[in-house]
């Protein structure tokens, strides 16, 4: 017998729940190796994702929009002249917004841009251990990331083997997933896509962010199980997604 | 028993037999997120896509074209280029096209664009009801899509739960396809870009239009009832279309 | 029984151990058709994709990749740009690179494009017939891809029901596949990708390029003979990639 240590599971639940009725619409500034995945993810999950990186629309599309992903892979000039006018008009409008910095480990302008990203307040990060430490300077750990969450006045998740997430004040521990997800492409800029989704349909954002990782992580050991390898597991995701309920997140959910 | 209401499952069998035969050659100016599963529907179906939208090639590649294919998502200022130069080829050389005014229902400059569009003649249009809406300023219904189908002398194809493509003299409405096709990106660009196939084997574009589309709802019917969910959708429509045949389309066409 | 032909197979399996060992980055200047499949093969077989193709940021990836690729589908300007300063960095950093010419045979500013790149001495050429004879002005044939990697000073890889790989010196007869895989868009593509992975842990570069396209043929092949369809193929190839091994290799390869 488990003691039950959090009411995460009930509480993702009930926000997939008001997600399917409200199919809040998402709008994407990502990188074109992570589109159509992403795309697929949120309308799995019941969201409408939009995804123009066009300079004339994007104001209309965010303005439209109950929640903007700013994701920097392959990262342009058109998409920065993009991701400027989606934050400008989400800043307008108060559409809440998601920074996935995207291999800033990799391109030290890149680096640099995200930096001033994080000072126009993201509601939440995502990122991975080296994203992490080339963006805050620290050592990835607990404490670390309750410490830049502090320090960003926003919610911070950072995702791995274990993820976790903290808004500077509590902190969630997940160890739900597969190994095969860092096998498949674009999985994390999905995942930071799926959290906008929950951010646009529940106002604690620290209780979104961690939800749809939950979500994102047992819908990916559920698909897991089943998978022969990386290509079923990407397909499997998505109807998992599609799937999931109450029961199998209350069942598979790993939270601390 | 079930008094056959129309040839039309038998014309797009015939229409498909040729299209394997022939191979059509399908220019796509098509938005990222559409672009990898619109040319393997086209590779599934039996036609060969292309898909630059480079400046300096597309005037190449739509001259040697069969059919060309417009569509409005993630619209940039390279594609409005790239829109042009194929749209000026297309005339010059005969090469009939398809316009998918994609969300031009959220975005103003786009649904002006569309309309300078529509007056260049495209051999068919297909849309959604809000696109229709916004496109016609007409109320969706049978009676506006033939009315719009005489107003642009084209071919109409609203899709939807029923749909209704009309010349502006004859209709069908269709009502084929499955509830989930919804919950996967880029499968009405996808549509439009098999009717452009079609358009390349089958003189009359309305016979053309409502065959591509009868074609690909019975694909997505015949793939939906073997699904898990969205992922395994997406992957068996490409399976059910390349392997579609005579008696499976007057086996389940629905045809009005 | 039959007499071996070839310790190709056994080859292929000692490269692909130390791929999965070492995780080599490979850059990918690629077209946005391809991207997502592109990267899913690499990350199935172990390596690690990156695709950007932003100016600023195109020359600090390239520094730390392990092998390029430049692959001229939907080839435009900002693609044009970042090929050259790849290059550029590519070559004071030694790191070697394959080049796919798609589709030069359908637009003479490519070809000529093309033809410039050769000059520049990737480590392989992978293309198809048509591809080939556009850039080497040489009907398609074993001789014809001796004379040609002779000319370039580089390996030659014809790709098709029989894949050809010279390196002026020694040549290869690959007569893995399935038929099918010519029906889902981005397989050329990807196998030009998986050459680069190959040529980052093998000095020999013939031998890694043949090796590279046994691999993804025989991965091909045994996902051919489980698929329902172009669909599950697509699939079916990414999981196989990531299971292949060398029983695998040995029982299925046909290598002359």
């Amino acid at each position: 017998m488990r003691a039950p240590t959090s009411d995460l599971p009930q509480i993702t639940a009930d926000i997939l729940t008001r997600l399917r009725a409200r199919a809040p619409r998402v709008h994407c500034v990502t990188n074109a190796v992570a589109q159509t995945f992403t795309a697929n993810v949120l309308l799995a999950a019941g969201a409408i994702p939009s995804m123009t990186v066009s300079a004339d629309e994007i104001g209309a599309f965010v303005a439209r929009a109950d929640a903007l992903l700013v994701n920097l892979g392959t990262f342009d000039a058109e998409r920065r002249d993009a991701a400027g006018t989606a934050l400008e008009v989400a800043g307008e409008e108060g559409v809440p917004w998601v920074l996935d910095p995207v291999f800033i480990d990799r391109s030290e302008p890149r680096a640099e841009y995200a930096r001033t990203l994080v000072a126009q307040k993201p509601r939440a990060i995502r990122l991975n251990r080296p994203e992490f430490t080339t963006l805050s300077g620290l050592e990835a750990d607990g404490a670390s990331v309750t410490q830049y969450a502090l320090d960003t006045l926003g919610v911070v998740a950072l995702t791995g083997e274990t993820d976790l997430i903290s808004d500077g004040v509590k902190q969630y521990a997940l160890q739900n997933g597969h190994p095969m997800m860092a096998r498949v492409t674009a999985m994390g800029c999905a995942a930071s896509a799926l959290t906008g989704a929950f951010i646009a349909v529940e106002r604690d954002p620290l209780v979104a962010t961690a939800a749809a990782l939950l979500a994102f992580s047992v819908a990916g050991e559920v698909a897991g199980a089943k998978a022969n390898g990386p290509g079923s597991l990407a397909v499997g995701i998505l109807d998992a997604l599609y799937a999931l309920d109450r029961d199998t997140l209350v069942e598979k959910a790993r939270v601390a």
